[in-house]
């Protein structure tokens, strides 16, 4: 960390000094000379190394036992260093002998040297074992070339009797939760005991302190014991000194994840104190540093393998549960239900909550990020969810509102996508925003800081403000393929919804009846005629279509799509009092996505030959692709509660086989 | 900003729609075409140029009354541009003609268009000159190769009658207070009118609302009008839009300086509207961004040459002042007294504020940062120094306690380094903490925070708390030289005064007293013999020489220096009660630089021969620096109150002529 240390010889006197091996001692030559002296020669050791620097010339190594003299000049300074340990203390020693004119000696200056060997260590090139001193372990940087060590957040609980997660306890009850943490070894070599004055601190930067965890394992005859060292109101800790070659074991856990006053790199750094005498205060003279880096929160898109699906479980809800149970099947994966007394009469699990994971090379576990948003499932992602290797994350406002655009319909993520040759392996996250020039909804600052501070899949701000509930999922999403791109991305789209029903009323169907057997409240008989004439809902349309089309526009470019990546679903919306969207039939995408299975909302259009002509053209542009779509009756129980399908689920997903740092961001 | 946007074509109709110069318009020629049409062909005005883009082919250029027919093809879209602005509303337009098998026409579609020119521009190339539409003005990048427009915080007072400075005001009394402002100008090309339902709107990101203020300039006939049109509760602002080629003057002032929120970037756009019919929302149809970053505050070396020095008037400082008169003079620049009805007893200048500036192309003035430590100086900064082009700015906690090492004579900034290739053109900030291992004394939390966040002048933590006051300029000072190096570093040594003390005491000069004429507490006579026999002392100073040590390793290796550029001058401590060091004898690195003169503590240490050895030494390292060394008797208005010259001094200095923007942090 520091250049050479500077040692004060003194003519007449015999120091004492620790060497810490790879460090270099340099010392005054010419200040520690007596009145008088012209030149100097030096004798040491063979454990020692003594190089002679001249102001302006280059260091000349001088032989242990040499008779060389070296012309006294001003800015002379030896540098001292040593490769060897010392097995005991004093066991080196260096002597300068000072002439005068005419080369009689005057007078000697000299130092006993104890060399020592200290270096902190951790997994710095992030294959998962604790290595020797890395030259890189002081720093930290991103890439497939990148090094520097990892930490997880423990916000997992791996013991049912802790009141939070793990990360707000400062007590180790199991080796499970050592599993979470990140490995950390002191190795030091040296004489048995340190000389009289010198002590081994590890310590903390102050502003660290409520971002880490370090504990120490100890071994006492009844079983093992797990001692807190540093944290909250720890910032340092001294450390036993064994001699000999000796490793002491650390574990070291993140205590929160990157946040916007908070990078999510941590240091810890170990010292060498010196002290004079009784009374006087301590000086180091030596240290060494390792960085963390804490990994972040990320989220995982539907193009992913589904693992869990959620759905809360209501009064009115038993058909369509019945349903999802079908597809999740079909799937493979498995469906929890949340009941009443959890759910507490709040069906939007989409809402609530949003399922991520966190990676380090040792270990990997998911995580949710509950919503600021609390309904009646406030209490399930931490009563049902938190528990062993599955992490709790939440962001609440201190003073600000919430809104609608707070509910996590709101934030979505992309597949991985390459935009003008930048890569995001791990997507995109999207938030549905408002324009600047409106004072519209926002989601909540807190919220969009966490999320851009994780940095691996950098923030995309949609315009969801126009809609009255204001979620991106109620027009966009996307589905896996199996061609090249991988992806397609589906959007609502009244533009399509108005040339199909164009086509349809030139075919001579402009008499086929919308929502039949609807549930919703809407009654009246309507047709495709009854639709095309009618010129508010045109109009109104053609307004929703710009502010889908200016999504549209900031996808294309910032998720580096084409026309060809997108598939625009037909869509209507109409306006409410306040001038806000809602949809006008079920909206298909808002759609439920398990792999190839898509679940989407039964849309109620005008049928024709015993067909509904909405559901024939989205199987007619997704099933091409490979998906197979089933849609689900949720009138009652969701639509005409202004959500879909996918409002009323969750779906925990397989996280990214692929490395969040080798991302550069 | 965005790509193209999206424009949705109709067969059987014929849409209006503006076009931006520069902009494109992509339509989607298959998704407007009838049922049946199997190709289509493209006229259009000469004013408009039409690309035809087939999927996964090159864009093909088509003539303005072009036969050719197209095979209708999924994901055929046209490419709309126009190159000149129209002189009315639908002056061109597009026509897209759909055919059958066989050619047989079916149906058009059409697109009337109206070409406008808009673009927001600022000084983005530096010039001090605001140029058209700049490629870069939407970026902003460090260096001699960078780019991107530059604000002033007006944190200055034009006006006598504003309470405080003018950015915590949001009206304008002189065209004075705009010539601190960066010039924005909004130019407009088209029509006399816009279309109906258009409007053009200036806004700013809610975050960005309290750190920047934009003014317009009326012109009615009763003389100039300043307008408050964004800033605080100020989000967005409709741009009055006048026909033809038109050039709309705005002037923008930074509100606050980069800090650990605010990276000191803020954006300004304007968007062009469009709404369908009354009571339905408007949508951006374009928008056009610039970006300013604030200029920083800057810090002024000892190197630099003096303009104006300050000075508490005491009761018992007046002979003080005499001789320091004398001293300004020589170094040709002005002595300012600061009175007693102002500074209410507190006679500590140097602590109270920081002289610094800010420095923008068009502009550039004096900025005192004032410190959390309020004394009686408290009032100083504002009621003296605040005023026209001499700006302002605080920081305080809210609630941290403040200690000795707030004062600002622990707040240091070196000359122009370069260290190991990386140039500091601006020099690097020095401010004095603690070690991280103790639980010592920190500068408080929001002035480094603060001090970082200007990112020109790179802060180095050094380790100041070892001393009772806690000030760096109490070990470490710079002096300009006039040879390559440009500068010295000087730094207190007890080791160089006991090396000169036991020269002495060789010479026979053992019984030579300290402290003759010495108004300070200590009475008994002090020998050079009696010094060196108390060990106590001897080992105290040791210990200081090892924090100072510590302080110097790291100096030489954060600033890149050498053994040479390293003056040590004598110094003894003593330690307190609490283990803390005091000076023994007034400290001589605590001094006044002026140019070539030095006004040093005048430090009584031994007589011989009718000089003090000390004074002599010191003029012996600085004179052949060229440096002229004046010794101020100081005790009982300074050192005896456990400061020194230095402390009771403040000195504003010229800018440095190295503009900050070409640094590269």
């Amino acid at each position: 960390m520091l250049g050479d240390r500077t040692l004060r010889l003194q003519h007449g006197n015999r120091i004492e000094a620790l060497c810490v091996l790879g460090t270099h001692i340099s010392a005054d030559v010419y200040g520690a000379a007596p009145a008088g002296a012209v030149s100097f020669g030096v004798k040491h050791t063979e454990g020692v190394s003594v190089e002679v620097a001249c102001r302006g010339q280059a260091e000349v190594e001088s032989a242990p036992s040499s008779r060389m003299q070296w012309p006294l000049d001003e800015g002379t300074v030896l540098r001292i260093s040593m490769s060897q340990a010392s097995t005991e203390v004093n066991d080196n020693k260096v002597t300068v002998s000072f002439y005068a004119e005419g080369g009689q000696p005057i007078n000697q200056a000299g130092v006993f040297l104890t060399g020592i060997g200290i270096s902190l260590d951790v997994d710095a090139d992030r294959d998962g074992v604790v290595e020797k001193n890395n030259p890189n372990k002081a720093s930290w940087t991103w890439g497939l070339e990148g090094h520097g060590a990892i930490l997880l957040v423990s916000c997992d609980k791996e013991s049912p009797f802790t009141p939070a997660s793990d990360c707000d306890d400062e007590r180790v009850f199991s080796k499970e939760d050592l599993l979470d943490m990140s490995r950390m070894v002191l190795r030091t070599k040296g004489p048995q005991r340190l000389p009289q004055g010198y002590e081994i601190v590890l310590y903390i930067p102050v502003f660290d302190a409520d971002k880490v965890g370090v504990f120490y394992v100890q071994n006492p005859f009844f079983g093992q014991r797990y001692v807190h060292v540093l944290g909250r109101r720890k910032l340092y800790h001294t450390v036993q000194y064994t001699g000999g070659a000796a490793e002491l074991d650390f574990f070291v856990e993140g205590l929160c994840f990157p946040d916007d006053t908070f990078s999510g790199l941590v240091s810890i750094h170990v010292s060498l104190l010196e002290t004079l005498a009784e009374g006087i205060p301590h000086t180091p003279i030596f240290t060494d540093t390792v960085v963390f880096r804490v990994a972040p929160w990320i989220m995982t898109p539907n193009t992913l393998a589904p693992v869990n699906v959620f759905v809360c479980s209501m009064k009115d809800n038993y058909l369509f549960i019945k349903e999802i149970k079908n597809l999740v099947n079909k799937a493979g994966c498995e469906l929890k239900a949340c009941f009443g007394y959890i759910n507490r009469g709040d069906r939007w699990m989409q809402d609530e909550i949003e399922f991520g994971y966190t990676h380090a090379p040792h270990k990997s576990f998911p995580v949710v990020l509950d919503s600021p948003r609390d309904g009646g499932l406030e209490q399930f992602p931490i009563k049902e969810l938190l528990g062993p290797d599955f992490g709790y994350v939440i962001r609440e406002p201190l003073f600000e509102a919430i809104t609608s655009l707070d509910s996590f319909g709101n934030l979505e993520v992309s597949p991985p996508v390459t935009v003008a040759g930048k890569e995001y392996p791990l997507g995109r996250i999207l938030i549905g925003s408002s324009f600047p020039t409106a004072a519209g909804r926002r989601m909540t600052r807190v919220v969009r800081d966490f999320l851009y501070a994780q940095q691996v899949q950098a923030p995309v701000e949609l315009y969801s403000d126009w809609l009255s509930v204001g979620h991106v999922d109620e027009f966009v999403t996307f589905v896996p393929t199996s061609d090249a791109k991988r992806f397609r991305m589906l959007m609502a789209s009244p533009a399509a919804c108005y040339k199909l029903f164009r086509e349809k009323q030139k075919e001579g169907q402009g008499e086929a009846t919308m929502f039949k057997g609807y549930l919703g409240t809407d009654t009246k008989r309507v047709t495709i005629n009854k639709v095309l004439s009618n010129d508010n809902l045109v109009q109104q349309n053609q307004y929703v279509q710009r502010c889908i089309d200016w999504n549209r526009d900031v996808l294309k470019k910032e998720l580096g799509l084409t026309e060809e990546d997108i598939v625009d679903l037909p869509a209507l919306f109409k306006l409410d009092k306040q001038g806000k969207a809602v949809p006008y039939f079920p909206n298909m995408v808002t759609m439920i996505i398990l792999a190839k299975d898509l679940g989407i909302p039964k849309p109620f259009g005008p049928v024709m030959g015993g067909e509904c002509c909405l559901e024939r053209q989205t199987r007619s542009l997704l099933e091409p692709l490979g998906l197979r779509c089933c849609f689900l009756e949720e009138v009652a129980s969701y639509h005409g509660r202004l959500g879909e399908v996918r409002c009323g689920m969750n779906v925990q997903r397989q996280p990214f086989a692929f490395k969040w740092w080798h991302v550069t961001p």
